[in-house]
């Protein structure tokens, strides 16, 4: 189930030193060593899935409520203002181990770029496709199924 | 619970247009209007909470496995190589109703910059007392109970 060159399988099993924050059954936390802002944490499952697609779901309740939880302890703990939660699935993925990233944000901590440029739908059309494309492919994965509402 | 100036609450309730992608009893999913990249959804609770520490517990798996489910299907439906999901808790929040993006990534995007430039820690000192202010804030949030293991 572990790959030998997973480095967070060696962190799990207490193979590679990390700062720990918290142990549960299915889910750790531990800071990442080169964090975008001091107080980093991935939030990963004990078990090697790669993708969000691997994971099965019963880990994500766990995996999430952890991140959600490391994420409220942020301001507190660090005086932090808010954090980011993230999770790069395949494209920018470093480790191919699922892992969510929580950081500590505060304001004006040159982040907010991020979310920036935003674009434009092109036309009516070209929403409305994708829109579609994106029904289409979810029809079946949810209960009930996708929306049927019109695109505006 | 609806604030009468939050788009996200209208457009759960239908008097504002989005192009929905999923509705489902406690969740929905819409394109943002201002997407990162054509195809960007926002998964959003029904009902109006403005943080992760407002979030009712039993909504956070219904929330995140809609977005995994929506990460998993932006490959097949809009050919992408894969997703970024993300949550923006109060800073950068530009909608006090907790939303989760989910935006699809294709390689060489030029989003792969924003984890750099990432850091390092000062000293061994300085990751232990992060570690452990964060072990102790999370101390009562879980059990088990935060990491005992020793920061290396």
């Amino acid at each position: 189930m572990s790959p030998p060159a997973c480095p967070f399988c060696a962190i799990v099993a207490g193979e590679a030193k990390a700062a720990m924050i918290f142990e549960q059954e299915a889910v750790v936390g531990f800071l990442d060593a080169r964090p975008v802002f001091p107080g980093h944490v991935l939030v990963v499952p004990r078990d090697h899935h790669e993708t969000l697609a691997d994971l099965p779901e019963d880990v994500v309740p766990t995996l999430f409520e952890a991140a959600r939880q490391v994420a409220i302890a942020m301001p507190e703990a660090l005086g932090a203002d808010g954090a980011f939660v993230a999770v790069n699935d395949k494209v920018s993925q470093s480790v191919p181990h699922v892992h969510v990233h929580v950081v500590p944000r505060r304001r004006k901590d040159g982040l907010r770029g991020f979310f920036w440029p935003r674009q434009r739908y092109g036309s009516h059309d070209e929403m409305d496709e994708i829109a579609r494309l994106l029904r289409d492919e979810l029809t079946g994965r949810f209960t009930p199924k996708p929306s049927s509402r019109p695109v505006p």
